[in-house]
């Protein structure tokens, strides 16, 4: 997908929610254990109720690798379903991948090729040959961890390097990188005070904002540091929307709370 | 499995070799396609002619995911293997992994219980918080990456963070981490002088060492200024074994080159 096609869906749309379907199989209602696929019965439940209130979609891959087949089985399902139900919505793999170059080619088609999402999330921590094979796929795009939502941020990523922190040196390497064009960047909504700066860096990229919600950030304060002229934000909620009930409402409850969140976006996005 | 017994493995079979199982269907020998699992068959055949010569097997997961589903299976498959015929061999999910914590703790679930493995390869750049959900796993082992061995390791990994390379500092902070004697650490062949520093840093842990041959490293050097008292070494190598035949004979020929790195590693342990 085209960036052009992800702005254009935000202001029809009027909202710059992604939701993470990161479903785990403890905390969703136990009436869906029954179907023959938990996992995809709930992801096509959160999804039919929601998909008019969002503008991407984040499956976690953790939560599927860790039932293994039927895990893999489920995240396949998923993509397969939003890509032909709802092509224009911006698919993202967090993944968190990255490797040596012939290895990360290898990462680039599992996403991009066998599950055919839109996006992926790279960790920099292997440098330009590992993020580079991504950034190769034309219409696709790799999102780069610059500075996350948990504590361990602190651990490496704010640390100076060079007379600057890491994370600002990962922003401003990156920008070098071969098609830099097709990146994003992961960016923290527990550090919303971050992004007046990360904005002189790079002005014009989208960030993906984790941590609204469950983990504490502030939506109001992420757009008044993050927005730019095309909003270039989009700002992820998981527990937040699907478990917010686990009863047999779970997806109407889900719809109740994304559609609070597109009512905030759509009055920031009309002041 | 516990380190001790990894140990006393290397001491039995006089090596500290380890085989990367990173299949590639346009590299295998092409009368595998015609098997119901060309990944496996490929798998089953290098294991059965390499077993007595090596002490560690390590697929990268990542050329499993690029076939989608069967490749999943594939990787199933081998780690099932792995463990019903030779439980003392000491196995590695490449994988380079890394998450926030409760996510964390999915991907520890899928390769510890799910797939079994003993160990999986783990990104620092998310911090504490994201490493110790695997370090909290009982008798499994979580190989962090420290110094890489592409080019891109030059981008962030050697730059200079309080004084320090950040490779150091991540040595240096991860000690600090709730089980962290259940940590090993990838440092690159490619860079065997730079070991003298990082076993000061950490005399006693195991050091996964890719990137001798196809990539350039030098047995004698890393084990000159790598190898202590209990070895602390499994040295990588992939490409160099697993293709070196494209044949029908490449079992074998893949047990020839084993075996010299094996002489050569028993040469290294007798002196």
């Amino acid at each position: 997908m085209k960036t052009t096609e992800l702005i254009q869906q935000i202001q029809k749309k009027k909202s710059f929610l992604c939701i993470g379907l990161d479903v785990d199989l403890n905390k969703i209602p136990q009436h869906l254990l029954k179907e023959e696929d938990p996992i995809f019965a709930f992801n096509k439940a959160i999804i039919d109720a929601t998909h008019h209130l969002c503008v991407s979609y984040k499956p976690n891959t953790a939560f599927y690798e860790a039932y293994g087949l039927k895990g893999w089985k489920a995240l396949e399902k998923t993509i397969n379903y939003l890509n032909e139900k709802h092509p224009e919505i911006f698919t993202i793999a967090d993944a968190k991948r990255g490797d040596i170059g012939n290895t990360s080619t290898m990462y680039a088609k599992a996403f991009f090729e066998d599950l055919a999402f839109d996006s992926v999330t790279v960790a920099p921590y292997m440098g330009k040959d590992s993020v580079e094979p991504f950034l190769a796929f034309e219409d696709k795009h790799t999102i780069l961890l610059a500075l996350t939502s948990n504590q361990g941020a602190f651990d490496f990523q704010t640390k100076t390097v060079d007379g600057k922190e890491l994370y600002k040196q990962v922003l401003e390497t990156s920008k070098t990188w071969k098609n830099s064009k097709n990146l994003m960047y992961v960016v923290g909504a527990t550090k919303a005070e971050y992004l007046a700066d990360i904005r002189k860096i790079i002005p014009n990229s989208f960030l993906l904002v984790p941590g609204v919600g469950a983990q504490g950030g502030n939506l109001q304060d992420v757009c008044k540091y993050g927005m730019n002229a095309h909003v270039g934000l989009l700002i992820n909620s998981s527990r937040g929307i699907i478990y917010a009930s686990n009863n047999e409402d779970f997806a109407q409850v889900a719809a109740s709370k994304a559609a609070e969140l597109q009512q905030e976006m759509q009055t920031i996005l009309s002041k």
